[in-house]
């Protein structure tokens, strides 16, 4: 069994998400540049997953896999390492948590690039300036609701009811990025009763032993401006939920 | 067996990739109003689609479903619809266009809302006149390059081997969109031969029996200046392939 994960080298983005999976679950793979983009035409961007299976994998699993866009690596790589339910309703409704994170951490994204992806934040400030206030007053705490809803409803401090899931992981990157990014913002969204469930699960997997010593290692590229995730402190604010 | 769509009234929006699965299976399905946001408190936003199944449903089918994230949606109707090979890797393949075209769909979106979903078009237009030509002149046509490299390497004029499959159905209405949105634009993309396979499939669907019936009939909402694709004339540009 072998996998293998493409991705840019010098920024946690996307491949983050992949990679605390196989952390979490303890499972090994090689962590690789991203492909030469005349090596991947089929695949529109990394993160790049290549997977051959053990010689005693379920007969309904592939035996080998070459997969992009990173919701779909993560179904595939969840119900592999023990992040998802053995049903297909609960493996959906995980995916279906995943999704709408990553929707949230592409919004958490555009607010540095609101004109285009190819030019330098520099270049569209001015328009960032402007979308800032609506993502961190609006938009993040619509998403958290949402979550924390269902936190709620699962009983057991997770996002599904199965137990500690795909999903949880994926918020987990998502929360540690925003506190990255706007630290002032964090810290006010942090009094909040109603998204203490949230701050709770992110701290519980901080504390888990493979997550820690991941953190702590060289393996872990850490947060910087040329990520999904940016500190710019002129965008940084405190949580008011005025706009 | 029962199949329910819940979604905004008075737009194709998101809900329409769905609703071309079900009309091009020939599946019968509800299609209902969005629920209250109390009523979803588990989901993020519509799509909702809400399943029973029939009572002689494959055993590892679910028998009641209720999920909303449209690509989450899809993955589930493809595999029932017939619009998905049977093999996962074939399923995942699916996916990962299926999931790349509603990226450039939310894109078209984002070009008329640059700063926030909540504001209204006019009071974001500065901001919209200066990112369409990145839309138009760069990411509509990077996706479409590696949409027709997957047309290519299928060699069956869809873009996967394994024959018409939903990502064709949500490429299809995502070039509909296009056309709709920025006509002058969709007519100098049309020369370019190395999009050609694109709009030829595009045409094959509208002249199915079933697809060209259902954009005929009464079930099928106009696109219109609510939606993701909107029609505006300043916003719209020749192909020239430079900013």
């Amino acid at each position: 069994m072998s996998y293998a994960l493409h991705y840019h080298r010098g920024i946690p983005g996307r491949g983050e998400f992949v990679r605390l999976l196989f952390v979490h679950a303890g499972t090994p793979f090689h962590d690789l540049p991203a492909l030469p983009a005349q090596d991947a035409a089929q695949h529109f961007a990394p993160p790049l997953l290549r997977y051959t299976s053990a010689a005693d994998a379920p007969p309904d699993f592939a035996a080998e896999v070459e997969l992009s866009q990173t919701p779909v690596i993560l179904y595939f790589l969840a119900s592999r390492l023990g992040l998802a339910p053995s049903d297909e309703a609960g493996r959906l409704a995980v995916q279906q948590r995943v999704e709408t994170i990553l929707d949230l951490a592409n919004e958490v994204h555009d607010v540095h690039h609101p004109v285009d992806a190819s030019l330098y934040y520099e270049d569209q400030r001015d328009v960032s300036l402007r979308r800032a206030p609506y993502l961190l007053q609006l938009r993040v705490p619509k998403f958290l609701s949402t979550f924390a809803a269902q936190v709620s409803a699962s009983g057991n401090g997770w996002l599904h009811s199965s137990g500690v899931s795909a999903a949880d992981l994926v918020l987990f990157h998502l929360l540690e990025g925003l506190a990255y990014a706007f630290p002032r913002y964090f810290g006010t969204l942090k009094k909040e009763a109603r998204f203490a469930p949230l701050f709770e699960l992110q701290s519980r997997l901080r504390e888990t032993e493979s997550i820690q010593r991941y953190l702590k290692s060289e393996a872990r590229t850490p947060f910087n401006e040329y990520d999904l995730f940016r500190h710019y402190p002129e965008l940084d604010a405190e949580y008011t939920g005025k706009v």
